[in-house]
């Protein structure tokens, strides 16, 4: 079967991740015979994660239909749209498609999991058209808080489906590229089935700042500083790498870059041309010292709290190069990510502490790459959908993002609030939710993908709560009589040395459980160990209002 | 020593906790032999205090002084300014003065300590001068998000120490009750010392919004709603409740309250008058089915995402009495606590996934009780202090407002941004930094008060991030053999069913470092325990890249 004729074309659309919540961004377009996945990203760890990496979509399906996948499309470089790629490749080695700046991205992260020779990545830009599978796929321009970001059109039958990908409109692009609002209505002229459209910011009104206002106060912050100037910012945002540079290069700074993704990502954008910038103004960390301060900029990489980044070593005087000076002026050119709130400031405030002057939380040094509710709107009114499916976000952006659709004439049993997994069907230019798929959450924790579930989990929640004690007897069944023990080790629970009487009596607690169950010929060793865990359980809750794990060992001779 | 001549009168001024932080608010001013302690709150704990359930101040340095520790006033009823009261008064059981409001709480909080009958709890109000030892003291009312909030004013002969409390200046007070501005300002004619000023709203410009114009977005929603309203809000602000229940009255409905604290605190304030309600309005929860939807408001906690409150409860479908409907509308009137935007925002997606209406993160539903930069700004013009102390905020925020007491006039030498335990002297009018008391965290877990800290902390963060692997071995030393064992057992580190080869290898790897052990003659128990630790992580970061903590256990018979 390929292509059909309108009558029986069979379209299904559903997400794997990233409908629900931030991050892990996967969606399927199945047209008949061809699945077409786009975007493959990760997502960090909720805090009941315990000791989880990152977090990656649940494949299965995909795996089950690997005869049908025809390739991965990938809209932009962020990692919660590229970041499971090195897991899923290793089980779906398909033809990756993305733009150059994408898949130099992709290559390095490939390369560093030894993927990169075995991948068949296929460059496209804005203006390619391509088959995937035996499906028509165009792409249309957008802005966002890194270069060459896409949209992606998947052309049928029914008309077409539009992935807007994370977008906003800047009208101030700091690169001069301006989102292809022309392009985006001769597609909706041509007819959208359905619009997939990023609701991350579905809450917020107005439109979001361009870029380039952000450009003008990092410069006022740069005629301001007198000692050297050190900014904080995503790596992959390289607008605003590119102003920080331009700043520097306006006051007559040199630059040094610090921080391992930083340096990664500034130097294979310079290879692909995707930042401008003299040799001459980039110095390394180590040479600092022979400029003094006013000529210095340092760009690095932390803006989130991340307690190993090169900002928070900083802040702890913990970095090799480079120690805060009272008269540094330190620039955080970015907002904390809802989660990250109390780790941003703290760095924040050790910052503070060493006297520098620092620049947090004013508007004019951030702005959002996501478009706020007027610019999702404008995309809507482009594209005129005839369904609507919100993505990106979580369900109250969603919810809010239908309720604008429905504001610009979307019908409302046309507007479909999908979670994970959710099927819609399109035949005869009519949809439907039709059933499920799995879905779910793959846990990454060290080399491990998936071998980190509830009851590890549930596991670690307990230990991190009150501790464990591990209570060790042996015995000798033919004489029913305690040879050694029971010694008693606590972990996390309380300090041994101030709750000796604790555990001794705890001690002499097991002692008597043991002896009256073997007068009582108890012997099964589960019992036994039940027996034990309930008495000390009770004992410990009552003394110290707290539920250790108990872990009761019974050896036998 | 009592009384003294100005030129030998030496005051002394700290903070035990509230500095460098929010919450845990413990202020103490020594004037001569007279040491007054300025409330005594808790803090809950941060995310890297595992299993702690709450903070409070080492008042080390109150045991050790207690016989000049003449007593302990309080600024108003919340948490962080009373929660450690259980603590502090079985340590040091010295007059507690507040207003009836705020005594009325500390009643039934300590009651639920048993500690009520045998504290002396003396009623103030913003009119009463004091003795408090020889030391006279003065109050003076403010605005807060809790009624019957007082600031502090300490005079010694070298001028008034003030202390604000949490204030605001709302213009349209709910209940009519003003801020002092008079008294401040005669106050501050006679001479202010040193002002200590609350922080917290020091980075937002302008003035806080009035809590009337909360009540006035409340109604409007309550107006809109067809089905029952839920409102969800802190318990302790008694003005936002009576505005519920006024719109409630307004369009008819009973109210009825749900929620542990929020039916203390309504009770309190009902018995005390600071809330006014007809009985007839208050139904009970088990009595909402007799009544019509839109007959129906509820007030609830949870506003800050708790895991076992009633909202939580609610979105989950957990809720004994109460389960949401898609007619329902939802206010959450309150904004998260910084650390709380995700636990928030979860619950808020499940409450919108019930089809209710969700009302949230609308500007004109809430409102913050700490006032803004141009509030702080005409403190000081009242106050109008030689010294300044910023106080209630994390360093940042003290930072911000040394800033901005610098631009109403203080000199730059005067503003003293201290850390817990900085002592600032003053001696004839003159004031200098004079070395630290002791002052810290003490931990708070179930019963256990100082129990945890950082060997069990570190414990607890290691057992949380990658588990715990057991090992236990028997030996008999005499023949150098293995009598049983190795057995592994794992918790939170990997499903046993899946990893069978992993601890299957890791046995065999025990053994043979034994056995080459015993061979070389190593036979001292802590020797083999520390080989069997290196053997085993080492194997298993290669195989997993996690370091689960690794427990040998061998047993001699």
């Amino acid at each position: 079967m390929t292509l059909t004729k309108q009558g029986t074309e069979k379209i299904r659309v559903f997400a794997l991740g990233g409908v629900g919540e931030i991050g892990k961004n996967m969606y399927v377009i199945e047209v008949d015979n061809d699945l077409i996945v786009i975007d493959s990203g990760l997502m960090f760890p909720d805090d009941d994660m315990l000791g989880v990496d990152i977090v990656i979509p649940d494949i299965s399906y995909l795996e089950e239909n690997r005869e049908r996948v025809r390739g991965i499309i990938l809209t932009h470089g962020h990692e919660d749209h590229i970041g499971a790629l090195p897991y899923v490749i290793r089980k779906l080695n398909v033809p990756i498609y993305g733009t150059k700046l994408t898949l130099g991205i992709v290559k390095a992260k490939l390369a560093e999991n030894s993927l990169d020779k075995v991948v068949d990545l296929r460059i496209i830009d804005c203006k390619s058209q391509i088959l995937v599978g035996t499906t028509t796929v165009n792409f249309f321009r957008t802005n966002h808080s890194i270069p060459d970001s896409v949209g992606v059109s998947i052309e049928t039958i029914q008309g077409s489906i539009v992935h807007t990908g994370d977008f906003k409109f800047d009208q101030n692009p700091v690169d001069g590229i301006y989102a292809d609002i022309g392009k985006m209505a001769t597609i909706g002229e041509k007819g959208v089935l359905c619009l997939l459209s990023d609701s991350t910011n579905a809450e917020r009104p107005g439109v979001s700042m361009s870029e380039t206002v952000v450009g003008q106060g990092i410069k006022e912050a740069f005629y301001g500083a007198k000692g050297r100037i050190i900014v904080a910012t995503f790596a992959s945002n390289l607008h605003r790498v590119q102003q920080v540079i331009n700043a520097a290069v306006a006051v007559n700074r040199k630059v040094t870059v610090s921080g391992r993704s930083m340096v990664k990502i500034v130097s294979i954008a310079m290879e692909l041309g995707y930042l401008k910038v003299d040799l001459d103004t980039l110095i390394k960390v180590e040479d600092i010292d022979k400029y003094s301060d006013d000529e210095i900029t340092i760009l690095t990489t932390g803006s989130q709290g991340e307690p190993m980044s090169a900002l928070s070593r900083m802040a702890k005087g913990a970095h090799r190069q480079i120690t805060i000076k009272p008269s540094d002026t330190i620039i955080i050119s970015a907002t904390p990510i809802p989660g990250n709130e109390k780790s941003v400031t703290k760095i924040v405030d050790l910052l503070f502490r060493t006297g520098a002057e620092v620049i947090f939380g004013q508007k004019n040094v951030h702005t959002t790459g996501h478009g706020c509710q007027e610019e999702l709107k404008l995309m809507l009114n482009l594209m005129r959908p005839k369904y609507f499916i919100p993505i990106h976000g979580e369900y109250r952006m969603q919810h809010e993002h239908c309720k604008i659709a429905k504001t610009c004439g979307v019908k409302d049993d046309h507007v479909f609030l999908i979670e994970k997994g959710d099927v819609i069907e399109f035949t005869n230019g009519e949809a439907k939710l039709s059933g499920k798929v799995p879905s779910g959450n793959i846990l990454i924790d060290g080399i491990g993908v998936g071998d980190v579930g509830n009851i590890v989990l549930r596991d670690r929640r307990l230990l991190s709560k009150d501790g464990i004690l591990v209570v060790v007897v042996t015995l000798n069944k033919a004489s029913n009589a305690i040879i050694s023990g029971p010694d008693i080790i606590s972990r996390g629970f309380v300090y041994v040395r101030e709750s000796e009487q604790l555990l001794e009596e705890a001690g002499v607690l097991v002692t008597q459980t043991l002896t009256k169950c073997m007068v009582e010929n108890v012997n099964e060793w589960s019992l036994l160990k039940s027996n034990i865990r309930d008495v000390l359980s009770r004992y410990l809750f009552e003394k110290t209002r707290r539920r250790p794990m108990i872990l009761p060992i019974i050896m036998e001779v």
